[in-house]
């Protein structure tokens, strides 16, 4: 199969403008084949014109159908075979088995919100029956229910080329829901785009939708980005990335006559508070999972954790010991991209560069720049740094970690306090140093959407429980996730149904409740008919 | 009781500044004692300084404690007796009767969020039980609950001096959910806004609370507003009012460093559709109901039917020769204060002097501008002459409403579909006309918040399934409601905890479920224990 390097709009491969860009081996530090086409503004109105026009029908597919669709995006993703991998493997540098392992979680979560459409009832239906006798006024039939809210758009990660890009979470949510879907796929990975592109188009052809239920804009430039989010039709769109593009965006869609919804998911510094007894009891083993949390994948995940908190003496001289020497065994990491290997370098040497940081540990090979590598770093500084530092609060997206020692408890909840919002936020404690961290939980709870006990922020599970999205600025909006089940929530607005006859219900909506949900009936909650 | 016209900050009144401001008799057209001392930045300073120092506390009662707090306010504004209903009537000219109308829905809504604490299920816990032996990785212990933002601001509407006031909806259902509330005081009623908040801080001292839980701000400036939504401890913004208004404080609330939610309801001109089997089958009733919904309370509620549609023709013309005598005998009525008076009379001009607009009918009756009122008034437009008038589009608050003749079907769907974001949409229709009419509910799902088939839109239940929110311009967030049990989930956000031992887990997420909560356990819907 051979890239053929343009949008893919309404179903169809479209050669928009004559401006290209290219895709890079970060493994080999070469470009690589073919030119890809920058699409533009026009292009982005075609998209959206034709996604407002498949809504009306895609809406009218019930759950069942929309379940199938998402069910056979992923088996059209696996048909890909080893193509989708290998150019994935090309474009970003990540490994094999890595890839395999993503895509895996890929098709998993397609078919996760096939089960949460099967079993139905997120949509959250609630029943008020009429009260026709009722005085002074008698109270109508009222009928609630989620329902979708029109094109979305979704600009993928450069760090899941799979996961959270072209049919990633958001994309797969937002079908879910019954949004067409317009993706702005992510330059570093133009090839693995098209190819999944590929395999959701097959699969709306097959399941007979409307082309316009997903379409792929390639693109290196912010103005096709700025486009969409600005497009009158587009009604809310979902981005992972930088905290600078996330903000440009939601900046854009609060500036638009009719403001709409951004979730960006923008990154965060995953704080770890190592408590005394902890530090005391396994600082060693701690230290070995810091080590592994903070240089897998090169570093480059949202919850890389990158500050480290705990209370200097003994014991921290200690863990800097153990894992002096495991930071410096680590190899340099390839990168997923020369642009993401400069800025974490320039991070890095920004941070060296403040006054009270110091290095304490660093891989001992050197990094290849050519070869797109990043050396691991841990950096020290005393909370009173930290604290006078804003720098120091600014996400470094590499195989880097800061270790702040503070003097006491109080210095700790001072930090914690002192912090900005958080994906996660992590306590390593005995359970004795838990029964003393209550107000430092509450503080975090304040802080982070997942807090976690005695594990590291790497690792975010695609389940019904899982929050991945905290207070600004590591996401735009705290009330959702992008991971999990409940990302589907992002996509629907409730809307009532006063005084519909039967006919006119949705079968969800129904008295008999043929689909078996769990509603809400004159606020009770159960699975009964009315 | 007499009012002593300041501020109430941490549970005491402040003098704040020497600026003051005075209520107004709009039905005698003068000016009420006393002084209302003008709240300011500083004192929005104070006022979100204990608020965020309560929100400690506050979060840590448990369901049952916000219950009894939220029961107990009620008791407090019931026990305020005939006082606070007179000095409502003197403030905003409603009658006695639809004002004990409204401190019954106050209460009532009051007590029932006290009800949805107590059922529990709301916060919508998912429960993702570890699977320490799955491979390639084990699952992770991980609880989901919805918790409180923080410090919530919330700003009365001159058109419900109880229950969208001070202890109306925004602050039952933000107390509800563990926030803090900040109420910046209409400034048309400040003295019932004094009685009520009276109330809530003698209900927050009988309860135990910090009485930084709820303060009053008293202004009638635009400044203290956008101080208090600008204010970093400020997590989140409940206003009901005009699109001016509305518009403004989210711009504040985007450009702010960490931007924050702004839920505001700004009215709507919800649209009403006539179908022809209707028309021809009982115009005459439906004339009547329109007249009603039109001109009750001077016209002078959020969901007041501005415009209406139906196809000319004979039925059309004998609706007309119906409703004009049935609006011409309407008294003109006392409108809420002169400002929204003049408002009103310079809207219906405006829309007069519009080219293709005519009036079907008017109060015979002339309006007393010193008593503050206004005329009702029914408008006549073509379809062409309302696509082409952006004008037409802007509400009118008051009792006017404009009349819409369309051609045909094809020519009704046209303007249904040029129409902008509402909070409710209605069709009447026989049963034949409804068949036909999917294309244009559709049409209006994606506008409207609430449908109506066959009723009016006035009057809005405050139960579960109820829908209070419809695309912007009818609010800034049609996720979600600021009328029924839902509209407490504008002031939560997910937080998920992973691998906590039970003692650090609040009681929602224990294993045994000691509240008997409707919980998600491995995505299954139950009342079970783990």
């Amino acid at each position: 199969m051979s890239l053929h390097g343009k949008s893919l709009i309404e179903g169809t491969p479209l050669p928009t403008s004559t401006k290209t860009f290219t895709a890079f081996d970060p493994r080999k530090g070469v470009s690589l084949e073919p030119n890809f086409h920058e699409a533009n503004a026009a292009d982005a109105d075609v998209a959206l014109n034709s996604a407002q026009a498949a809504f009306a029908a895609f809406r009218q597919k019930n759950s069942g159908e929309r379940a199938i669709f998402l069910e056979t995006i992923a088996a059209e993703i696996m048909a890909l075979g080893d193509e989708l991998l290998e150019r994935a493997h090309q474009e970003t540098g990540l490994l094999l088995d890595r890839l395999t392992g993503e895509r895996g979680r890929t098709v998993g979560q397609l078919r996760l919100f096939a089960e949460v459409l099967r079993e139905g009832s997120w949509c959250d239906v609630r029943i008020d029956t009429a009260l026709p006798e009722r005085t002074p006024l008698p109270r109508p039939d009222l009928r609630r229910i989620l329902v979708p809210v029109g094109p979305v758009i979704v600009f993928g990660a450069s760090n899941f080329p799979l996961a959270f890009s072209v049919a990633g979470g958001d994309t797969a949510s937002a079908l879910a829901a019954g949004c067409p879907v317009i993706v702005k796929g992510h330059p570093a990975h133009p090839g693995t785009s098209e190819l999944v592109a590929g395999a959701v188009i097959k699969a709306a052809q097959s399941c007979g939708l409307p082309p316009g239920v997903f379409s792929l804009l390639q693109g290196s430039s912010h103005e096709i980005g700025t486009a969409l989010v600005r497009h009158p039709k587009t009604r809310a769109v979902g981005f992972t990335g930088s905290h600078r593009g996330g903000r440009a965006l939601l900046d854009a869609a609060a500036a638009r006559p009719e403001p709409i919804p951004v979730f960006a998911e923008m990154g965060s510094l995953n704080p770890i508070f190592i408590l005394p007894g902890a530090l005391q009891e396994r600082g060693a083993q701690i230290a070995e999972g810091l080590k592994n949390s903070i240089t897998m994948g090169a570093g480059q995940f949202c919850t890389k954790p990158g500050l480290t908190f705990a209370i200097g003496g003994t014991d921290l001289e200690a863990f800097k010991s153990t894992i002096e020497p495991a930071i410096r065994s680590v190899a340099p990491g390839t990168m997923l991209h020369p642009g993401i290997r400069d800025a974490y370098v320039s991070s890095v040497n920004a941070a060296l560069n403040t006054k009270g940081v110091n290095v304490l540990a660093r891989s001992h090979a050197e990094a290849d720049a050519g070869l797109t590598q990043g050396q691991a770093v841990l950096l020290d500084v005393s909370s009173d740094t930290f604290l006078a530092q804003p720098c120091l609060r600014e996400e470094i997206f590499g195989p880097a970690g800061i270790l702040v020692e503070a003097r006491d408890m109080a210095d700790l909840l001072q930090v914690a306090e002192s912090l900005n919002g958080q994906l996660t936020a992590s306590i390593h404690g005995t359970e004795a140093d838990l029964d003393g961290a209550q107000e430092l939980l509450y503080v975090l709870e304040r802080k982070a959407g997942r807090l976690i006990i005695n594990g590291f922020p790497t690792g975010v599970e695609v389940s019904p429980a899982m929050q991945h999205g905290g207070p600004y600025p590591a996401t735009t909006d705290s009330r959702f996730t992008s991971v999990g089940t409940a990302a589907i929530l992002r996509w629907v607005r409730p809307v009532c149904y006063q005084n519909f006859p039967a006919a006119a219900l949705p079968p969800e909506l129904r008295n008999e409740n043929p689909l078996g949900l769990m509603r809400q009936i004159n606020g009770k909650l159960g699975r009964e008919s009315v």
